[in-house]
C-alpha cells in the first residue's frame, strides 16, 4: 500500500446523517485513502451531549464538545449539524483557518451563502455542499462544473421527498392529508415540527441555493416565492387526478427574457402535472430535477430525496474532492454571484391555470363566468361544467385557462369570488411541465 | 470586466461537435472568462482540408494542417477527431507537452486508455472526457467525483442513441427493423456504416469507459461481452409487447461477489425490460442510465443521447474545468486503476431468461421442453403454450425462467434446438432490470 499524507477531518454533528458520515470514515479508510490520495483521519466528532444514546456505534474517544480545538486542528470541516447557530460560526471559523469546508445545510446556504463564500474567497478555501439539495443526487456539481460551458434556462423539479410522499399516498391511496401526515411522521419523512416540509421552506431553501448556482446570482430564501401542501385537499388531488394531473410540490428557477435583460424567477408551490410527465412518475420520498440549458436541453438527474446513508454518500463524495483538493494543491473553485440578475416579482410569471369554482346550478353562470375570464383578458382554453352529484342546486365550473400572468389572474379571482353566482373557489393551481 | 490569463486552446477536429464547440467558444468568450478564470483563446483548428465545405462558420485564418505547431503551443487540446490514429498520436504528444486533454473520443479510450492516462499522470496534466459518454448528460463527472465516497455495485442503462432509436420506433410505431433502420439513418441517427452502432460496440466502448471508472479497473472494449440488435425483429418486439415488456439495448457494468474475491462483468445486449421500469420510458435518441451504490442507491440520468450542441456542452464543462485548475494550479486527477479487478467471464452471469419456441402441436410437447429444461436445472418460472393462428399444426411455447447462468442456458438452448418437436427457436432474450 502506498504511503499517503494524512488529512485530519473534523466532523460537527452526529444525526443521522454524521454518525453514516463517520461509520464510513472509518469503515472504508483505506478505500478513501486510495481514491482521495490522503488518508482522512477523523479528529473529532463535536456534539452536545457526549453521553447521550446514538444509533451508530461511535467510538466514544472521538466525541467532542470543544468546537475550537477541534475546529483549528482541522484540514477540512464537515459541519452536519443543521440550523444557523451555532453552524454559521463554526463554518466561518473553519474557512478563517484555512480549513475546506462541505456542509450539507441548506438553511444555512440559502440564508448566509454570500458571508460564507466570500470568507472562502479569501482563504482560496472551498466550500462544498452536494449533500444540501437531494441527497446523494448530484446535482451541484452537475450545474457547477459539467454546466460550466453552457447557459442553464431552467431548473425545475420535486426536491422535497417528505411532501413528494405525503402527495403520492393522498393520490395513489386516496388518503386524505391528515392519514398521509401521520403516516409520514411514522414512517420517519416528517420532522416533529413539520412546517419546514409543509409550508414549502425546505424546498424554498434548495430552490435559492440551485438559482443562485445555476445563474450566478446570490438568492436568498427570501427571494422565493413560496406556496406549501397545507391547501391541498384530498378533493383537489381527485379533482386534478379525473382530468388526467397530478399534483407534485415543486421548485422551479427560471431564466426569464425581457426588454431590460434576463430576469430569474425562482418559486416553489403544488402545481398540475400532465400525468405522462415523467415527474408524475417520481414516488414515495424520492427527488427528481430537471435541468434545461441552451446547448444540452433537457436533462433529468433522479434518486432518493433523503436518508442518512444516501446523504453520507454526497458528503463522502465532497470530502474525497476536497482531499484531493489538498493533496494537489492549488484554491478552490469560488462560487460566482457576478451577474447578480435580478429577481422577478411573482406577477410577472405566465403559466397555465386551472380555476375550479362551486356555483349555483341556474341558467347564465357558465356566461356569467366566462364574461368575467374574457374582460380580465384572462383567454379560456377548456372550460367544463358539471352538476354536483350529491348537493342539488350546487353546479361545479372547472376552467382551464391559456397562459395569463399571475397579476392578470389574481385580479380574476378576485372577481369571481365576489360574484354573487360563485358560491366557492374551490382550487387555483397552475398547470406545469409543458 | 476582470483581466483575465489567457489560456491556448488547441481544437483537434470541425465536424459536427467541434465546430458547435468552436462556435460557442468565439460566441461565449466573455461569459467563459467570467466561468473559468481564464479567456480561452481559440489559438487553431486542425481539420484535413481547409478548403472542404463546413456547416457553422468558422474563422477560415483558424484553419490549420499543422498538428505539430497547434498542439505544442496550447494549454488545452480538445481532441474531436473520433478513430484511434492520429487522434492517438496527438492526445499523446499535447500530454507530453504538459496540455490538458478534452476529449470525446470513446474509441480512443476503450482502446488505449491506460496508455494515455498513464502520459497524463507523468506530468501532472488531465484528461477530461464526458463528452465520450451520453453527449450532455454528466455521467462521468459523478462518478468520479460525487460517488468518490461510495461504493458502486452496477451501473445499468441505455448508452446509444441510435439503437434506441430503432428500437423504439419498432415496438411504438410497428415497424420492420429495415424500416426503422431506414428512417434513422435519414435523420441522422445512424452513421452512413452503421455497424458500430447496431452491432453494440458503440455501446460496449462506452460500458468499457464506465466500468473502468466505476470499479477503478482498466476494462477495455475486448472484456465485454457484446451482442448487438441484427437479430431483434419486429416479431421479437411485438411477442415482447404482449408479454409487457419492451426490448431495449443495455450496457451493464456489475461488481460480482465471489468467494475469492469481487469480480466484475462488463456486457452489452439487447435484453426485455418491464413497460413499468424507468428506462422502458426512454424514447427517440434518448439516453439514461442508473448508476447504482451502496450509499447513494440507485440514481437515474437522463437526456439526449447525441447531437452536436449537446455534446459540445459536456466538451466546454470539460474545458472549464481543465482552465480553472490551469489558473489554480496542482495537477490533474488521475484515473485509478488500482483496484484490477478480474473480468468474470460471461457465463457466470445470473439472469432471468424468456425463451420463445414454435413446436409441433402435439400431445406431449410441452412435457417434452419442461423435461429437458428440468434435466439441465433451468427453473421455469412461467410457460404459455398458443397454437399459431397462421399456421395449422404448430404451436408457440414461450418459457420464462428463474434466474440461470449463461452456462446453464446455453446448454439447454442447444438441447432444445436439436429437439425433433421443436420445429424453430424464436428467441432467447435475457430479461433485466428486476
Amino acid at each position: 500500500m502506498t504511503e499517503h499524507r494524512t488529512l485530519r477531518v473534523a466532523l460537527l454533528g452526529a444525526g443521522s446523517v454524521g454518525s453514516q458520515v463517520a461509520r464510513l470514515l472509518l469503515a472504508h479508510a483505506d478505500d478513501l485513502a486510495e481514491r482521495s490520495g490522503a488518508r482522512l483521519e477523523l479528529a473529532g466528532i463535536l456534539v452536545r451531549n457526549p453521553d447521550a444514546p446514538r444509533d451508530a456505534e461511535l467510538p466514544r474517544e472521538l466525541l467532542t464538545t470543544d468546537a475550537e480545538a477541534l475546529i483549528l486542528g482541522a484540514d477540512i470541516v464537515i459541519e452536519l449539524m443543521g440550523g444557523i447557530e451555532p453552524a454559521r460560526t463554526h463554518v466561518l471559523a473553519a474557512l478563517r483557518s484555512g480549513a475546506d469546508v462541505v456542509t450539507g445545510n441548506k438553511a444555512l446556504l440559502a440564508t448566509h451563502g454570500a458571508e460564507i463564500f466570500e470568507a472562502a474567497d479569501q482563504v482560496g478555501a472551498s466550500v462544498s455542499y452536494e449533500a444540501a439539495v437531494a441527497a446523494a443526487i448530484p446535482i451541484i456539481r452537475p450545474l457547477r462544473d459539467s454546466l460550466a460551458g453552457d447557459r442553464i434556462v431552467r431548473i425545475f423539479g420535486i426536491v422535497n421527498g417528505s411532501t413528494n410522499f405525503i402527495l403520492d399516498s393522498m393520490d395513489r391511496e386516496g388518503l386524505a392529508a391528515e392519514d398521509a401526515q401521520r403516516i409520514a411522521t411514522e414512517l420517519g419523512y416528517l420532522e416533529a415540527d413539520p412546517t419546514l416540509d409543509l409550508e414549502g421552506y425546505d424546498a424554498a431553501q434548495k430552490a435559492a441555493i440551485l438559482a443562485s448556482l445555476a445563474f450566478h446570482t446570490q438568492v436568498s430564501i427570501e427571494d422565493v416565492h413560496r406556496q406549501g401542501i397545507e391547501s391541498v385537499t384530498a378533493g383537489m388531488i381527485a379533482d386534478a387526478r379525473r382530468a388526467g394531473y397530478v399534483i407534485k410540490l415543486l421548485a422551479i428557477c427560471e431564466r426569464l427574457g425581457g426588454a431590460e435583460g434576463d430576469e430569474i424567477s425562482v418559486r416553489v408551490y403544488p402545481a398540475l402535472i400532465d400525468r405522462d410527465h415523467p415527474l408524475a412518475s417520481v414516488h414515495g420520498g424520492n427527488n427528481a430535477v430537471f435541468v434545461e440549458a441552451e446547448a444540452a436541453g433537457p436533462l433529468m438527474f433522479y434518486g432518493a430525496g433523503a436518508g442518512g446513508a444516501q446523504t453520507a454518500s454526497a458528503v463522502l463524495g465532497d470530502v474525497v474532492s476536497a482531499a484531493r483538493r489538498h493533496i494537489a494543491g492549488g484554491v478552490g473553485i469560488g462560487e460566482s454571484a457576478r451577474q447578480s440578475l435580478p429577481i422577478a416579482p411573482i406577477g410577472r410569471i405566465t403559466t397555465r391555470y386551472q380555476i375550479t369554482l362551486e356555483v349555483e346550478d341556474q341558467p347564465g353562470v357558465l356566461a356569467t363566468v366566462a364574461g368575467i375570464l374574457s374582460e380580465e383578458n384572462v383567454s379560456v382554453a377548456t372550460a367544463l361544467q358539471t352538476v354536483d352529484a350529491d348537493e342539488a342546486a350546487t353546479a361545479r365550473i372547472v376552467i382551464g385557462t391559456h397562459r395569463a400572468s399571475e397579476e392578470a389572474l389574481s385580479g380574476t379571482v378576485a372577481r369571481l369570488a365576489g360574484t354573487p353566482v360563485v358560491t366557492r373557489v374551490v382550487s387555483v393551481l397552475r398547470v406545469e411541465g409543458e
